[in-house]
């Protein structure tokens, strides 16, 4: 009988180790589907820059065609910290909604098929709309020579304002 | 009396006239709505080059930037021909179904996300599958440099047998 006992005590502790497990995994974001393009890998290379969760897919490995292809996905909220680049940027929206803002400008709401051109050296921030998932490609031309130059995050109240505004 | 018929002639004739040039108007292809991107006008600059009608839309104008993109749209069985860049080019699948073929290969299916990337001086040919309309973002880089040389019309049996591979 105590054989039986310390049997089922066992199976209750492999039950709830089981059961733990589970949950752990369920605690795993689950990126839903809003295009056809690829989620990738979560964006820890970045993730110093991002408020939020984002993940990235390299689209392109060709160096001869000298235009590294990403899609960036970001979380309902998450977005990236001002910055510039040297060499600019294009953003193309393909799923959810978003926003672009250039510092001192309004900011830009984009859903897929909305592209924005940022010029050299502009400071910017781009992400996600509060209530929505956003997925954009982002395209670097000249890459041999492109810094980044990461500055400070978008606080709440920018971040608030700049949606207020449109 | 006769003031009254000459009248009636003249109606009736501005009547057909006007029948007539609704239905030229109704001619005119319409352009489905496959994706968030913008059709743009009809690509008469590259017509001689494409069998069926197409449609392109410069999505980018900041030459800083280095890195032309546009969208172009295929009406179904439109295809262009045989040609290749000496800056090698990007596609980007955004609405419909299409294909991409390299010489000598099997055709790629293209729809939403497929990503193709061609080699520089590779010779290939892409559009819209029969039975669908498609359209995809076109990427060069090293635009000032880049080079087009355009080949044969793919004919009908090689069109029929690319799609049939797959």
């Amino acid at each position: 009988m105590q054989k039986v006992m310390k049997y089922n005590l066992i199976l209750l502790l492999a039950t709830i180790l089981f059961a733990a497990c589970t949950n752990n995994q369920n605690m795993k974001t689950t990126v839903p589907k809003i295009s056809g393009f690829p989620v990738g890998e979560a964006n820890t290379a970045y993730a110093q820059y991002f408020s939020g969760k984002s993940w990235v897919a390299p689209l392109t490995s060709n160096k001869d065609l000298n235009v590294p292809v990403s899609n960036v996905t970001f979380e309902p909220g998450c977005r990236n910290n001002w910055h510039s680049h040297t060499s600019g940027q294009i953003l193309i929206g393909v799923g959810g909604v978003g926003y672009y803002q250039e510092r001192g400008k309004a900011a830009v709401r984009m859903t897929e098929g909305t592209v924005v051109e940022i010029a050299p050296n502009t400071e910017h921030w781009h992400g996600a709309a509060p209530d929505s998932w956003f997925s954009h490609l982002a395209i670097i031309g000249n890459p041999q020579i492109n810094k980044n130059t990461w500055l400070e995050p978008v606080s709440n109240e920018e971040y608030a304002a700049a949606i207020n505004q449109k």
